[in-house]
């Protein structure tokens, strides 16, 4: 299917709607090269439109070169490179019928004119300046080093001054041994999938959690458990009922819900794990953001037995364009973790030099105050807006930290309708039924919204439309009471 | 098994040698924190040395705080973090004595003189000055992607300056959609691992070989079937015979022989290929360094089927400090990449950014010529100097490309005992039965050796010091004649 999106509000004619968009994607990489554009016919039922307009813009695309027509076949987008094949074209090479390649485009994220994207994180916080400088010192500094690989952990300096920042910073204890430099949470995951092999195979999950590291367990072959989360983090009594052998938490601003788990839960489910010698996966993301009160300890920093596995990352704190993170490993698990590393491969030994110098010399501590300090403002300001264009229509969960925030909505609709009608507008609102392995519980729809990429012009403007892409529905609901 | 190494030839008294070098080892993080030594009894053992020697040493680590001692226990290395448990000493938490933490150390590679080191590259060779002004102008172009995540599979517009230069230089034919950038051959392994998860999971592997990248197959739990190779590469009969349904291998200048498969075995092995709907999986790791001849141009270029997924890496010819490198699909396998795509995290947006201009500037270009004509020369020069200091003992093979050389060795010595040799004469050699999944067929021993990383002094003193390590062995054989 392609990302199509016809309107009679535009000034152009729909074939040539339909020709703009196709074009622009095939630009943009979103429909591949050589691959086979939609039969006239499928592009007709999708869209709701008429032959002609279909063949209009394909007749287009093929005059200026987009695509090619192969007889009995159809239309193939064009490889600009002018592969030259002894004997079969590209186009031949393409799945038969019988598979078709689907043309599964990338999100086209650039048509919102707002996108609350909790991963996204706020671009004028970058700091420009002492990451060149550090990035100038990592390269002046590189003698002897820069020829060869590195340690397949991370490089030991860098990881003995994460770990002292650990240890100031969120209470994590650790030495550097511990510690495995990775390229993001799959790295980590996947390391973890390796540790686990032997042993265990069933993982607990907070029920909503963060999908994408579900579908990677499951897709390793573990058994996942979905469990509950409530208002204290996830249902401790629906963890000890579980017969899991492992949990993956975020007990610091839980995903997505926003729930914090306070001391005593931590202290029953560290118990639940040295009984059971369990593991806990303690995925800390954002732990750096807290707005009102000192940030809570870390999980692994109130273990005595060595059950914590501890995940922090560089994507929220830093960029994720940078590519980085770390697994702080509990040390039964360091002779494990040195059979396996020889198969991964880290993140680029400049980058962990540059970042080692980042933090030694006090930027890291610096930025982090002055990130705080922005989204800290940015964080009530957000929740101002809601509170002034929603109203009562909404109740704000999970803030105080993060860069996002849960919204329940008092509608009988359900979310993935509220998540149309904002993208109708323009705006990109997240479902939480999306990270949600089994459907939700009745009750009212529930969404969330990041606000660390959204500048706070924009914030307003977003919160705007959502308002008036929901009023009508609201109204409605008010006529029939 | 600590490493350890004392000598008679020191001024040094044996317990002194004893106490510097495990010093050494726990500042330089080779011995981890809180770990324990190994009991005076098998120190003794393994170091053939008295109770006293041993005792002298631990008490100075004692005295000096290197390591603290635990009743009933052993001596446990200090950790200088001083880390505080509430219940628990970082120590008691290490693994009970029934599994015992192992002093696995890293390999002391700083020990040796000289290092013939395959994988390292030249460090004068690195383009300091337009890695650094590409680096800037990514970071200048970074507005509005600074804050976010990239494309799973990498940057599109880097990797379509990649498909270009990948078909202009090693006549790779490709379009951007079949790339995907990655941090390295594991991290490959690991996409084709998820790729041939349904239907294959019996491989082809050169004897000898990359060994890493067999052992990582193998613990994805494919059936590894090796097969010797020859002068023209891996035997087309032994792979035709093995039922394997994907070969792995190194085509231009095979790891570690050395030896290039020409053109009609190509055709041969892309005809089994077609026939078995097998996958060929082409690592060019060094494809660009061939010094007398045009280097042959790809696997996949000559492929009309589709059956070849490429490797290949800025490792060599840029430097395995950055950790980049790609993976070229046949377009068959595209879709299914989009399916496991989000399971891995690739390498920093920032640095595919400034290879991107590196490439499109034509700093890699110029980069390369300079690399192939350094290399060149470094290669006459050591070709020149086996020839000259080891004579009709060695024969060369594998030579013309690369960046090593394999050496056949005159002797009825096996090739572990060159090996120790020359390491007792500060020079590391590589055997090239460890790069081998079966024992040998009979024959005079062999070893391998890189150039890339020696400077051209190193290069001299290592061949003649390599030579007198030998020499007592080939004049005690050449008296029992």
């Amino acid at each position: 299917m392609l990302n199509l999106n016809l309107t009679d509000r535009s000034a152009q004619p729909s074939y040539m709607q339909l020709y703009t968009q196709i074009r622009d994607q095939i630009r943009s990489g979103g429909i591949p090269y050589g691959s086979r554009l939609p039969s006239v016919r499928s592009l007709m039922q999708q869209l709701s439109i008429s032959k002609t307009t279909v063949e209009s813009a394909y007749q287009i695309l093929l005059a200026e070169g987009y695509a090619v027509s192969r007889p009995r076949s159809g239309l193939y987008v064009t490889n600009p490179f002018g592969v030259a094949k002894p004997a079969k074209s590209t186009a031949e090479l393409l799945p038969t019928p019988k598979q078709p390649l689907q043309l599964q485009v990338f999100p086209a994220d650039d048509c919102y004119r707002i996108d609350f994207r909790p991963s996204a994180v706020d671009e004028q916080l970058f700091p420009m300046r002492s990451w060149r400088k550090v990035l100038h010192e990592a390269l002046d500094h590189s003698q002897g080093k820069i020829n060869k690989y590195g340690d397949p952990q991370g490089e030991y300096a860098f990881r003995s001054v994460l770990a002292e920042y650990l240890r100031n910073s969120r209470g994590v204890v650790c030495v550097p041994e511990q510690i495995v430099v990775g390229t993001g949470i799959h790295y980590s995951v996947g390391i973890l999938a390796k540790l686990f092999a032997a042993g265990i195979d069933h993982i607990a999950f907070e029920e909503p959690g963060f999908a994408p590291v579900r579908e990677h367990f499951i897709q390793y072959g573990f058994q996942v458990s979905p469990i509950e989360v409530r208002d204290n983090g996830i249902s401790l009594e629906g963890l000890e009922n579980s017969g899991a052998q492992a949990v993956y938490i975020t007990p610091s601003h839980q995903f997505p819900t926003g729930s914090v788990m306070p001391y005593p839960e931590r202290e029953r489910l560290l118990h639940w794990a040295q009984t059971r010698d369990a593991y806990i996966i303690e995925d800390d993301y954002d732990g750096e953001f807290r707005y009102f009160v000192k940030p809570l300890p870390s999980l692994q920093g109130l273990d005595r037995d060595g059950r914590v596995i501890y995940i922090g990352t560089f994507s929220k704190a830093f960029t994720p364009a940078l590519r980085m993170n770390y697994l702080v490993l509990p040390l039964i698990l360091i002779e494990k973790m040195r059979q396996v590393q020889y198969l991964f491969d880290g993140p680029s030994r400049i980058d962990q030099w540059a970042m080692q110098s980042f933090i030694e010399q006090g930027h890291w501590y610096r930025h982090i105050r002055r990130m705080r300090k922005t989204y800290g403002k940015k964080h009530h300001r957000f929740i101002e807006l809601i509170r002034t264009h929603l109203g009562e229509r909404v109740q704000i969960t999970g803030h105080n930290a993060g860069l996002h925030v849960q919204l329940t909505v008092n509608t009988r609709q359900t979310s993935d309708v509220l998540v149309k009608l904002a993208a109708e507008e323009g705006v990109k609102i997240y479902d939480l039924q999306e990270m949600r392995m089994r459907p939700r519980p009745p009750g009212d729809p529930q969404i969330y919204l990041g606000f660390g990429g959204v500048h706070e012009k924009e914030m307003e403007e977003g919160i705007r439309l959502i308002k008036k892409s929901w009023e009508g529905l609201w109204n409605k609901e008010k006529e029939r009471n």
